[in-house]
């Protein structure tokens, strides 16, 4: 079965190389748009490379430990490489076809909707296809190469969690901080429109989107992606022996076939609507899944393939429930962002209190959806189900994020249409696609947290395993503070992210502020404003604001397994997941919900652009945006990565 | 050892009753301060009387059902019974002689500080040994009644948990929507100053002073101090046979006798230095406390009692340390609120971001210190080092109430002195009295969410003990899914909570407004305003808002517990613990920030009063009263109430 799925995850590789020359096919016949589209592609390229001159070290250094810590050694570090290697090269090629797609995709627009969709979807898809590819791929290279040894896995998941953690973590700081930039000086002081070519961050701001929502989204399940399958690997064999194994590998080549066939109907079904197109795709791969899931289970023996078909049911059910449960609180069809947005009428205060207390409402319900999930999963099929379950969430990831890289594509296709002057129906084309991708954005996130935490749980399963721990009380003090200290840990985290986004805005405030200060001709039409600058700006500081968390995230489940013990440090990893969780999920719906609030009011409700419930909202807007876009996502990297590393350095608390 | 705290506990009544009339001594020559202090008496006391009539059927339908629940009784009903009524008359004594010592204060402050001062803290002192007094005298009193049966002593906690469920939550409803509206409508749309007797809605918000500051906080603390007394009782026999509970009984009315002796030597010492006074008090009981349990370590087997000493010193070593942290996230001579005050200068959105930022880093070092007490007060007395570190923390509560009850008493008199028109002097005293109440209260918040994170970890570790668990295993989905939806709850709480604070201060302003527009004779001065329909909205709103955060409070443990069983209930106590105790401290801390940096700048830092800067800072600090007083110190309530339903209901799970 391991041959099967190198064969798809090489037919997924090569797809994405199809999908990459199919958005190159379009001429762009606009210079203006090369010109601006260019910037875009080298301030990407810009950042991508500072940002792997520093990966270099840090994967050298980790990799030297991994090689020196007893019951590891060169085999793990070698995998641990590897894995960082492969998720870098999906991230590379995904960035590189989202920033050749988004002028494409505004050259298309001139055309008409349906070839600017094309467009923006293939290029998205790049990165889906890669993210399954290069993951599959991995995972079934270091399991041939490594026969009856599964724990040199954890070294290669392990390397896809340390690029997540770069990539989310400073993608997010780095989007935010150029829009925060963008916004408040362009924007509000000099009452430019959005996209306004003369506003020297808004380049970075474009930049932004493909490093944070492309990159930095991509990064973050590939590592849930990598991280579920190893967990599932791991416990398949403590479940059915290795028996199970065949199964796994199966469902996640089945996963990557569906993403493939869904993607595919995608890029040629023409339709009028392109969100119907969307939700086409989505459910054909998922229910191609379910029906391969099911054939499957004749790998097992009578009985099992049936429970083990049941526990990837109910993470695939867990997943649409709780997309679902998020479109409510953030879509302004429903309630909540009907009365944010009306909190909005009587200040800015009362609308921060009104989306705050919508996001920790918000918890409720994907909460209970995933306590039902793991009591389930568990039921069919014990720690494995959980896993299971999980890799039921994720197996067709490849759809998942060709839909969400698809968004900030056509997002940036708008910017450029703006910058390069095209006509008002362009820009309606590609505002009208970004609309489609930031509902099926909204849901993608939930996808990803209710992923990240099954991962995290089972993850979690495969340490306890790994340590040979067979109980972990709460009763045991050690066990309670280390519940207390990771539920700690996502406080801290999120406190340490918002704080670099402030920071590293403060920086690009006074940069463009200077710049319009210096050159007045920038306002004036008749002078370039210094875009490279403001690039650099969000790169450093990205960089930079990055070290903290990330050396926090792996410093302290090594430090508590050591100094308190490996009942300790579960209990740590539990604390982070439970706490973790609810903590994305608040920030990630509050911060959805106000974002759409704010666009409500702009359509003309409670006054409309300009008026004081407009000013509240902009306000609850900006406090949302570093919350769902840094914090957030940063959490759910935390989560993960610091389950990855207790697994990997399980010898040393053993 | 039971005669002597029935004693003390008496002392103490006896105590309180003397300086409540040590209070009524100052003669009030000036009728305005009669006449305004009556309406906030007759405002309080309506509360009180509504409440009252709601208290009744509540208590008579869950002693209904105690008496007939298997395994509990009529003897736990009774004693439930108790609870509850000892409770209201702490609080109803408590909030007469507050509203008493508010007018006395503002007439005594004609005369000078050191009157003034005495005349508050004597007032706030009643709350305090009333507190003590009645806790203790109830558990000396069901303790005596039934030899050998401590269980019973868990009717008369939860009947004290019940209250506080009441007076907290709806207290904190109360004040900060009668706070919000008067100050929305009063100070910002009107444009009239802080408790000008012309704002319908200011009476309402000194009567929310005494319900929630006063009231609200007395029946928390009460609820703390005999949940943690009755579960170091409890597992006091588990660890040194019946030995042990001697120890306990004799610590706790060694805490009366040093609350009272530090109390009287605030009342009788004649500094300038008020706050140097109530800190001397306040040390010099924990000094005393602790000289105390070191005497009484004598009562136990050699060894034994050095470390039971330990035990409680590492309780009040923790209570200290955790309330100084607290005073350098929320006083302005720390980075924190100039920095946060500093953000204001860019705005509301950045100023909420980093008031967010520090309130969750602030909980950093006290979950390390919590989770460092619990590691060292285990490893001295297992689960009963827990207890005795969480009595350790409470034992001296009466005087920690004494101090916490003064503020709102100065901040009342202040209210009093401006509505009657005294002269300028009288006022800075209540306001020099009120600013160095602030200070402790602010310590007294961290203390306050420390002790019920001790007691909640006692209870539960109780609440094992009474099911028969002996592991809590985490492997165990049923635990897993406990912890997530234990966690889910404290978000649940905090969202409705704050929710209905904003639907109680709508009504305000709604009607605040309609009097300033039906009745203009109340802006120029010649028409006395509706005082007493502001005070019934605040009152109706606050007590028809608590019902469904009460019953979620009481119904999910018990739906848990019967429909996933005790382990999963007892992962539901664990996380609510962990996640609540986190929620708790960010907001009271970001609350206490935000309100301070607003403080600082009309201190005239940043442009001062009127400035772009303050009008941020008073954004935050809208946003940051209902955390600070509504929802976080709700959620203390909410995980200890929750442990001890589980423990008294505990015959249903087993």
């Amino acid at each position: 079965m391991e041959l099967s799925l190198i064969l798809a995850a090489v037919a997924a590789v090569a797809f994405a190389l199809i999908q990459g020359m199919d958005v190159r096919r379009i001429q762009i016949t606009d210079p203006r748009i090369t010109e601006i589209g260019g910037y875009i592609h080298a301030g990407a390229m810009a950042y991508l490379g500072r940002q792997y001159r520093v990966l270099v070290v840090f994967v050298a250094v980790l990799a030297a430990i991994i090689t020196f810590t007893p019951g590891l050694g060169l085999s793990t570090a070698l995998a641990f490489v590897l894995g960082a290697l492969f998720s870098v090269v999906a991230g590379f090629c995904g960035m590189k076809a989202a920033t050749a797609a988004n002028m494409r995709t505004a050259q298309a627009a001139g055309q008409g909707q349906a070839q600017a969709f094309r467009a923006a979807f293939s290029g998205g898809s790049v990165m889906g296809l890669m993210v399954v590819g290069l993951g599959a791929l991995g995972i079934g290279i270091v399991y041939l190469l490594n026969p009856g040894n599964l724990g040199i896995l954890t070294g290669f998941s392990l390397g896809a969690s340390s690029i997540a953690l770069f990539c989310r973590v400073g993608g997010g700081i780095y989007t935010k901080a150029a829009d925060v930039g963008a916004d408040l000086v362009g924007k509000v002081e000099a009452g430019i429109p959005e996209d306004d070519p003369r506003n020297p961050a808004v380049i970075a701001d474009n930049v932004g989107d493909n490093v944070g929502d492309v990159a930095g989204m991509g990064s973050d399940l590939f590592e849930s992606y990598v991280g579920c399958i190893v967990s599932a690997l791991l416990l398949a064999v403590a479940w059915g022996g290795t028996t199970a194994l065949p199964y796994v590998l199966g469902l996640v080549a089945a996963g990557i076939l569906s993403s493939m066939l869904g993607i595919l109907v995608v890029s040629l079904v023409k339709t009028k609507d392109a969100q119907l197109t969307l939700n086409l795709g989505t459910y054909l791969s998922s229910i191609l899944l379910v029906a391969d899931a099911f054939l499957l289970g004749g790998l097992l023996p009578e009985g099992d393939g049936t429970r083990a078909f049941a526990a990837v049911v109910s993470g695939i059910a867990a997943g649409l429930l709780i997309g679902k449960l998020t479109e409510t609180y953030t879509s302004d069809q429903y309630k909540a962002v009907k009365e944010i947005a009306g909190a909005c009428t009587t200040g800015a205060a009362t609308n921060i209190l009104t989306g705050l207390s919508y996001g920790m409402l918000s918890t409720a319900w994907p909460i209970l959806v995933l306590a039902g999930a793991t009591l389930a999963s568990y039921a069919f099929c014990g720690t494995f189900g959980i896993a299971l379950a999980a890799v039921g969430m994720l197996a067709t990831v490849g759809m998942v994020i060709s839909v969400d890289a698809y968004g900030p594509v056509a997002d940036n296709a708008g910017g450029i249409a703006e910058m390069s002057g095209q006509p008002d129906s362009v820009r309606e084309i590609t505002d009208h696609l970004d609309s489609v991708g930031n509902t099926t954005a909204a849901i993608g996130k939930g996808f990803s947290i209710g992923s990240a935490a099954l991962t995290a749980l089972a993850l979690f399963a495969s340490y306890a395993l790994a340590v040979e721990l067979t109980v972990i009380d709460i009763l045991n003090p050690r066990v309670m503070a280390g519940l207390l200290i990771g539920g700690m840990l996502s406080f801290l985290f999120s406190a340490l992210t918002i704080s670099s986004v402030s920071r590293a805005a403060n920086k690009m405030i006074d940069e463009v502020r200077r710049q319009f200060r210096e050159f007045p001709g920038i306002m004036a039409g008749t002078q370039k404003p210094d875009y490279a600058k403001c690039v650099d700006i969000s790169t450093q500081a990205a960089i930079r604001e990055m070290i903290l968390p990330g050396v926090i995230a792996i410093a302290s489940p090594i430090a508590v397994g050591l100094l308190l013990g490996k009942e300790a440090l579960a209990g740590l990893l539990a604390g982070a997941t439970v706490t973790g969780v609810l903590m994305a999920v608040m920030m990630a719906n509050a911060g959805g919900a106000w974002d759409n609030a704010k666009k409500y009011i702009e359509g003309g409700s409670g006054g409309g652009k300009g008026s004081e419930a407009h000013k509240a909202a902009v306000i609850g807007d900006t406090v949302g945006d570093p919350l769902k876009d840094t914090a957030g996502p940063s959490i759910n990297i935390l989560i993960k990565l610091m389950s990855m590393v207790a697994l990997v350095f399980a010898p040393l608390f053993l």
